[in-house]
């Protein structure tokens, strides 16, 4: 068949928008038809050709939502009809990180999305020439209809919004799921997040859920203080206008440290800031951001000696089959926000826009509804 | 009284054996004849001016076996006669961090302890010619008689001999104590120990007795392999023979990472293999060593991302009243070893040929007997 998708054809480069081929679904692959899709960090990671690892052409996205059109050989969990938000994480239920009860790191087709394949080793999409466009994170929202593996698909309700819960199948998701997954936040904790964009406002929202007490949101720009309070904050820093060490400040201010600090900028400086103020004794320190190719992280032993930790989150510790659909309760009963987060909204054709917005720090999130 | 005792007069010199004047016991304090003690390398680090905290003149020494002598005002929970274990790391069960479920690290006289000081900001300990002696990690155990605060010994059975559950005081605890409740190794995991030394072993021995199946020994020094392995390890690796780089091998011995690392050497470069080689996903690295002054650690934060953590741990994580007499109880139990490790004896006079045997690599501990 055809469809219509955004196309990064080259690193650096505008994404194209045209029609493309699209091969139906093979044993155990679906087609879905997208219908919305959040624009993220790492989009344009990939697109700007500052991921090492990126590849083109290729099709984008991975944070959508859609409907099942075909389902092909062998599938027994979905049929056509069925609303689902597709999974960058897959969740097999069979391979060794899935039935081991501490990762969600699903390892059942890793090499085959790393290359930007299928899972047996081709490419569904290609231009109308006949060159091959590779697939993106396993996902590729930002075409129309997409294929993809059974179990990188989760099942949803019907009467969820695609334009809103899109962004379950990543941000959301990452942001909540560190505070509930990852750190396993109790009841009462204080705890600091650093960066108050996309992932960071899930955060802190993960944190009322959770219950703390106390929410420090640290970001460098102060627009951000409007939303972030919106979604529980309770104290902002400006890391700017604290006078002295910005550790020290934070170490006060949470009464001996937090119990729990989030990096969500990606910034490796910053990330040894939230391991230093969190508890001795106890304090949990989680890396959501993905720095620059290269960058480390650094610190004297000693500050885990004294009992701090340090950890790190991919898709918020999610497994995506079993957790998504959770999340998309948890939306619809009103226990946790997403519209005000969605900032823009725009059709296909308009894709770049939702790049410009996104660098012009703009956006919270930007929506692509087909 | 007087007593005897080994005097750190000055950095970098040996001690000096004389008697010293020791003060009875104040309110909440006990005065304790030391039995038997090892030498630490912590006491080394202090004793050489390594240590940029030490201060001087000062007793060191914190990891003997006594018995009460007699017990200052409103002491209750220890009369003369009791055998005890004396705790660098104190357990007032009162303060934030004793109250807290996650730490061992009781902050009751943190301050005081840190100057060489008793609680009450004075010390017990001066020379014939009046000159104060400085206490050294609330212990002093270099001293035939000394002085500690009740919530700083651990009670323990009688009919332990003193000069081996001395080690129970340091060594013992802290690297069964980072398995077992740092770690909390579960029944069948995979482990690898960087450095046998005196605290490597004692990691070893842990992870036997939580089960592990594979427990990887690390070192340079091929002298290591026949204590190691009579403690429990399965593999050993020495650096120097690998050929090609050490992490991708220890990763492959273990099939695909270990579920648990720990440093116990004190090197930097050693504890980034350590949380290196930890599984993806699950893995977890323990930093026991302690680290020249000034030394970092550094790694890629997608280390951190792909699910790895990276801990430390200080006395193994024990709370010494409650966990050092069950310690001793397995000593006696003969679930866990001591003997062997105890290399060498000597009297208080002979002390500093104990430091002249851990600098030539041939003692695992060496336990002045007075
Ligand atoms: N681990 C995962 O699974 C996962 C998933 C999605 C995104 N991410 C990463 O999360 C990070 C955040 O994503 P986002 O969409 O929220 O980005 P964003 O750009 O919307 O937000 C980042 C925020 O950090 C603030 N900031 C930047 N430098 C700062 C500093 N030095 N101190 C304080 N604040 C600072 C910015 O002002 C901004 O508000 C990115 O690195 C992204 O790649 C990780
Ligand atoms: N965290 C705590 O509470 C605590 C308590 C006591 C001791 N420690 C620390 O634990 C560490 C170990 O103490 P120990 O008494 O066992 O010391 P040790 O000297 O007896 O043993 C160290 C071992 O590490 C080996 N080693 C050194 N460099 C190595 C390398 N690059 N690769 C592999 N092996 C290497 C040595 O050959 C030796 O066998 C020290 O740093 C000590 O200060 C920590």
């Amino acid at each position: 068949m055809r469809t219509r998708a955004a196309v990064a054809v080259q690193a650096g480069k505008p994404l194209e928008i045209m029609d493309v081929n699209l091969d139906g679904p093979r044993a155990g692959e679906v087609l879905v038809e997208i219908k919305a899709t959040g624009i993220c960090h790492t989009d344009e990671f990939t697109r700007s050709g500052a991921d090492p690892e990126g590849m083109f052409p290729a099709i984008l996205g991975h944070e959508g939502a859609g409907i099942v059109v075909e389902v092909g050989p062998g599938v027994t969990s979905l049929k056509p009809g069925d609303h689902v938000i597709p999974l960058y994480t897959p969740e097999c239920r069979e391979c060794e990180y899935c039935l081991h009860p501490k990762t969600n790191l699903c390892q059942a087709i890793r090499s085959t999305q790393g290359q930007g394949l299928m899972p047996d080793g081709s490419s569904r999409f290609s231009m109308l020439d006949g060159t091959p466009i590779l697939h993106y994170m396993g996902c590729s929202t930002f075409s129309n209809h997409t294929v993809l593996p059974e179990i990188a698909l989760a099942k949803i309700r019907e009467d969820a919004p695609f334009d809103k819960v899109c962004y379950i199948g990543c941000g959301v998701t990452t942001g909540i799921g560190a505070v509930i997954n990852t750190a396993k936040v109790e009841i009462g904790s204080r705890a600091i997040v650093f960066g108050l964009g996309g992932i960071g406002l899930n955060v802190i929202q993960g944190l009322r859920l959770a219950g703390a007490d106390q929410i420090v949101g640290v970001d460098l720009n102060p627009d951000k203080v409007e939303m972030a309070t919106r979604f529980g904050m309770t104290h902002f820093v400006n890391p700017s206008e604290v006078e002295g060490d910005l550790v020290p400040y934070l170490v006060d201010l949470t009464k001996g440290g937090a119990d729990y600090t989030f990096d969500a900028t990606g910034n490796v400086k910053v990330m040894r800031d939230a391991l230093e103020c969190a508890h001795k004794g106890w304090g949990e320190s989680i890396i959501i951001g993905v720095a620059p190719a290269g960058a480390e992280i650094a610190t004297r032993p000693f500050q885990l000696v004294t009992g701090r930790t340090w950890k790190g989150t991919a898709f918020g510790g999610a497994r995506g089959r079993t957790d998504v659909p959770k999340i998309v309760d948890w939306y619809m009963d009103g226990k946790i926000e997403i519209d005000p987060m969605i900032t823009h909204t725009m059709p296909l054709e308009d894709i770049n826009k939702g790049f410009d917005l996104m660098h012009a720090g703009e956006s919270i999130r930007s929506v692509v509804i087909y």
